[in-house]
């Protein structure tokens, strides 16, 4: 079991069933789910000793959130246990024409408020593969970038891969804020993901000289966005995920991964969709598993862009799928048919 | 806050979750609605006073309907309390080739059996800009189109709007009494709405000389009978909702407005249902706000088309939207993008 | 009420709610099924006096299948009680890419256990017009092939019409065991139900000269099966279901029944799937009903095809809808409107 | 399978889950009950051939009554179809000081506008042992009443007991209006079953020369009851059942049965009740059990008052046990303890 | 309708159904509650115009809350918005021995953060007869706390009365700040509302003079407790509460008024619990009532208790009940029958 | 962290909700629960590294299982992969004077098919303290017998603690299978755990010269009991639970625990039963704690007793409480008042 790390945020979850509205019932399904931490979930799926690191209060709620992660085989022994409260997103499931709402009610959370000597770094990445952080927690405060630094210092210093997703989230920080610190994160890091607006958000980066009313998959803008990142930052790879959005029920999803040589999509698939909160986040851990297990480049988009396409149809933000499902529709089986 | 003011009956909605059939379920979903109830709830939604005039038992059962009222931002001051119960109806959602399933249990309720002398017109007019019928609740006797009259008469009087929606109900009467009926009322509307089926059922009225196999939406056709809907009645106004039922899962939803010199057409949307229950009514409820905010034609007929888009994305009768959540769609904004 | 008769398996099914997977639940809905109590219950549906042989535990879940039964009006009489335990098949439904997942625990069952000596199939038949069995129950072991060729042979001695539906279930037996099986019981078989896959795992049956790639449905191929089905066993009809699956939500649909003269084809349907397990027994009992009822060829094919339409927006095994319903589908009306 | 009849209505029975109120909840509990029907499940639970007679409307509200009759096992051939609707009670439970709450919406059933040609009473009654009625549905109106006693007199012909519960319910008629009725129906009635306030209610019979305060049960009042019903209608039993309120969550229970000779009196039971509709009824379908079975006048009651102990603890009207579960409890072993 | 206004916060409350423990379920129950909020669904539900002010966020998680309030009558329309969150606790119902779990997650809700400006008391008051404010919204700061005081002099200057809660909680404050924020508000009061417990922590009163252990209830010393109370504030009446927690099932429950003359005691209830949260302020809801209808000390006392002993049957902080419910209970009706 | 280990088999436990019967749902809750697991659970709860080894099908409901276990902390790395199936047992819970039902099927899981091969227990126990096992896993079989006694020969052989819960299952197995079994394995056993019942089934063992008919308890039997089972076996420490049920919903707990010297009662607690399975394992759970802790004999019974009357409030087999809760219960409070 090789083990991997991921540091972020873990919230609560507080989510309407099935397609009602936040102002129509009284019952609110609540999961726990977070980008870094539905990373881990995923490598844990996949048979890793997969050490999620956060902080959460010594209270019944921070429990239960550590409670969901173990469910799911999550190593949770580097959590830092203090601080007030457990942060909270409300979500409404969109359908059809109407988007879903995302309020977030995260601010002051445990890990918010977290400091250095909550964590142990070098402990923490004794003995381990990879350590995989994205733009959502940096978004939650300045000590949490110099947390997420420190971190990546030490990682490297481990030897450790370092993997981040850019995942702008504009409702908690600007543009130029996220700029200064992913550029400052972005340093340490060998495998960026990224989809085409994150890296216009953060970077400014876009597609030259394509035409974005043609048509069809703006391929050649696709593959601009993931050279120009990995040049200006010495990525080893960078990987872009490729959302057509139809409605909120149906999604068009694709990938490329480039290598500093060859760019490679994968196929696109047409989605009814279930949940897609956590869908980027279900690709990073499917190309950590691809990239940890020496599959090629062409063979770790198909797998990250395969899971991910089975996390669009899993209610919650953890992508329950085995690796031998996402294999399974990677090679082709998208026919959805019955075993028996 | 513009005082508005709908008539008619709100029912118990006795209703299995999901796609579940009558005989299979021990639970019934136990909302509230009625064609005119759910206007009142889409224009207390967009800020107005909006007052529901109806009778109702003074029993839990009644108290219940109110409440689901109230929770909406409803007016229910005016509501009169009495008589021996609360219709019910009975709703399975269908899906795919699948129909929904409506019994009626509506006949004796206390709307029904409601006398003259429960609702004192001009109190309830006193400040008000609009009011708003249906031929739903006209077809619970005569009784009730003797008091609609009565209704539009004091309207008028006190230089308030009426609108129409002509709502032919045929498991109520038959033809001939809708015919009788809604001909009396229409001479007190303003702003009539139809669908192409109810002009005819009512009042006989087609489209001339138009090819319905041509196999594009008839806008010809439609054109026609708003204008001879305005022509014999003298409205000032006339919408129509277009609707392409591909099955119970998939439908198609236009509309036309016609205001006496233009026909103005909204885009089309290809709707995946959630609920197709109450989409007339939110398209009434968006004209309404439209006009009333002084909106073009064309801008009005967006409004009320994405206004009741978007209704058929949520679960019950009510169409719980914000004005913002119409414009945005109404704007273009159709991708169901998660904001966060 | 004509009597018609089923003999199999009725297995408690337990399945998440929704879309939801195993790992993610604490609740599992808790209803029954099996491709011959199905036949029995669509059978019951349509009027006919349908009875379900079957042996269950005299325990609390033996009652609680027979109580499931007779909610529908299957006559539950012959019914043997005994043995250790209901049979399990755990079942979580798939949507999009992702296929629904079913795992049995069905061995040591009741029925698997059976005696010849718990059944009287000559009383069994007494009056009887119809006998149906399936691959599936005959697939639990050797005793159960033997009860089923005696029944087989019961059946035709009493004048009662003999159909099988070939239902391969590789999970339970190999293609050799389902042959040399499946051979003996087809010996008395008037009407055979198969789909291209039965009749090629079961019997080595497969479409002749025709091109797979075509981009059409294969009829030619289709029509082949069926007759090298009728020529090799002397069925009097053969029928083939016509499944395209383009994900777990969304299937095409279609059947063929062959009359030893006439090929006779449905339309097809494109459905968006709510429950898709039982679709082909609910073709079966469509196609009895029909065929008891003297349908011609084309018109039991409509029936039975739209029959499992209708199945495929139906939570649960059990196809509950009525001949009324069934009709109105088949009579070419599948828009979904509602009627009220 | 001796075959027993009961007649009279039942009701969809609208209820929130556990403690709620109606106001609070969006969703109701939709099962089926009435005071006949219930007894009519007691026996076909108790392994009777039990007929339940009545009316309801050939709609899926009806069809869904018919099921869940038919899920326990009785015979429901013998209801006539047609009419305008199922009758529905709304119940909300009670707890510790706060009353159960039940509001009637049942004018106008099916039942309630049956004629006496809609029951061949004849044909029911052919082989049939027992005859069971109550005071509730003759309540409905005179129709009832009339229909009541035709069929009391078909069951004295054809040699079948009568039973009736005299159930007296003063939001459906006046004390006079019952007393007449009840006088009628009252002469072809073997056996009485009753409560104190029934009986005088009904006829106005109480306890001569009791003490009413002393602060124990008061037996020889109870006694005195009984003796002055047998003896004004010439009962050949008469059964009281003895219920004390402490709360809606504690009651006390006991039941009294005199045979002319003898007064035997049952064990009383402390309960907890999960729900106690239905507990007449249950104490009703008890007592047919055992007097039809030739139990001695104390084991009747034992019998009838274990039944219906055991029905406080199950939610909705239908009492779910079977004769080794009541004979354990009657026997003595109420400790509730698990065997495993 | 005479206006009274309660002025406070009201908080979104997770809570797993029934006796579940937090970290068991993937559901909460979301309703809204808060003692302040609470006492004006009381006053709703019993006829009163009664205003909540409050300040919630201008998001939909807000929107719910006023719904909620709404729902039940309770007049929204003072209520400011802005901010960032709705206060949240989690509550985990106990049974038998183990307590109840509240966990707040209150901190930087939209009222701690709010400010004077945000209320115009002037406006707030016009017309209305009572003012009610509680211990527990001054607890979040100085701010809330300044801003209660200026409330209670507007209240004073406009001739309404002023009631207080004193409910102090321990987990918000300390003891020491407690008195000095309720000394400086309790100089406006004329209505004190208190238990022992809040009278010892905010005060230091306590009862002279009596034997605790004596096994009885301790009536003189609650009669201490009130005169000393009054003594020192001059308050016109002192109303204590008097718990006896046998466990988290069973409670006894009873009430003492003292008027500056006489000390009236309630009877005393034993209560079977569904849900205690909430139960003071039922009472205080009862008496506010109870006073502005003029009932005498003994009878005002007796409408509290019973309102608050009902409110402990019923799920949720609110108190869903009549007027006609409490005075039935206050009545002596106690036993919980149904009435049909 | 100190480890222990438990042996034993984990079931899905198949529970209609509340009250209700199985005959009368279609939803089961699907929790995971067996003797050895609910200890392992209690001791993860109270901050052990607990292991529970078994074995488990390499399928969904398998994993289902193992989250089940890691949800709670449990250490599964020990678990055996394979075989066919999960045991099952199906629960309706009582209430009142219905006592709980339990219906096993269990045989044919992978456990009790399990061989000797599939455990390695020297490397099981490297580093533990302590080996719990209980008489229920044994009654699977001779294999499950010799495996239990090979693991305890391991246990001493490392030199860790043995307990073992006598848990004699009537259903599984005779009292002289039962006798033969446990003689062997009681020779490794230094904790014996046992209530009155279990000696009496396994070994014979009762009180000597009692009164059982005094009216209280009966201390001098049970130390009678607990005395003879130590100077049989050589037990270390013998405890003894003492049940009295009073109904399925209210029951008394109490325990005793012998040393060899002194005999220790702890309190008896009057309970409300929300959920009595488990409720003997909790008890030794807590005992295990206490003695690994260095509990006195009398703090020892005390904490095991609270604990396990804490469980009877819980619903599931698994007893969710920590260290602090139970001690704050053994210290005396049972109030169940809510901290805020």
């Amino acid at each position: 079991m090789d083990k991997v790390v991921t540091f972020g945020e873990i919230m609560l979850r507080l989510a309407p069933e099935g397609w009602y509205r936040f102002t129509q019932v009284d019952k609110f399904g609540a999961t726990f789910g977070g980008g870094e931490a539905n990373v881990a979930v995923s490598l844990a799926n996949y048979g890793f000793d997969a050490c999620f690191v956060t902080k959460l209060p010594d209270n019944p709620i921070g429990q239960s959130a550590i409670n969901s992660l173990r469910r799911f085989g999550v190593n949770t022994s580097y959590i830092a246990r203090g601080g007030d409260r457990v942060g909270i997103y409300y979500l409404e499931k969109g359908a059809s024409q109407r988007g879903s709402v995302c309020v977030y009610d995260r601010a002051h959370s445990s890990i918010q408020e977290a400091k250095a000597s909550d964590f142990d770094w070098d402990n923490i990445f004794k003995g381990a593969k990879w350590f995989h952080v994205t733009g959502i927690t940096p978004a939650l405060g300045q000590n949490i970038v110099d947390i997420t630094v420190e971190a990546c210092k030490a990682a490297k210093k481990a030897g450790v891969t370092v993997s981040c997703d850019l995942n702008y989230r504009g409702k908690l920080w600007t543009r130029d804020q996220a700029r200064k610190a992913m550029t400052e994160i972005c340093k340490y890091v060998d495998v960026c993901i990224s989809n085409e607006e994150d890296a216009k958000d953060v970077f400014g980066i876009e597609a030259e000289n394509t035409d974005i009313n043609s048509g069809k998959l703006n391929k050649e803008g696709y593959k601009s966005v993931a050279k120009q990142l990995a040049d200006k930052f010495g990525f080893k790879k960078v990987a872009i995920t490729l959302r057509t959005s139809i409605s909120a029920t149906f999604n068009n999803w694709a990938g490329l991964l480039y290598d500093g040589k060859d760019f490679c999509f994968s196929r696109e698939y047409e989605m009814f969709i279930v949940d897609r909160v956590g869908g980027g986040d279900s690709f990073g851990g499917g190309l950590i598993y691809a990239l940890l297990k020496g599959k090629s480049t062409q063979e770790a988009v198909d797998f990250a862009v395969a899971a991910s396409c089975l996390k669009h149809t899993i209610e919650g933000d953890f992508n329950a799928v085995s690796v031998s499902e996402v294999e399974k529709l990677a090679g082709g089986n998208a026919s959805g048919r019955v075993q028996r």
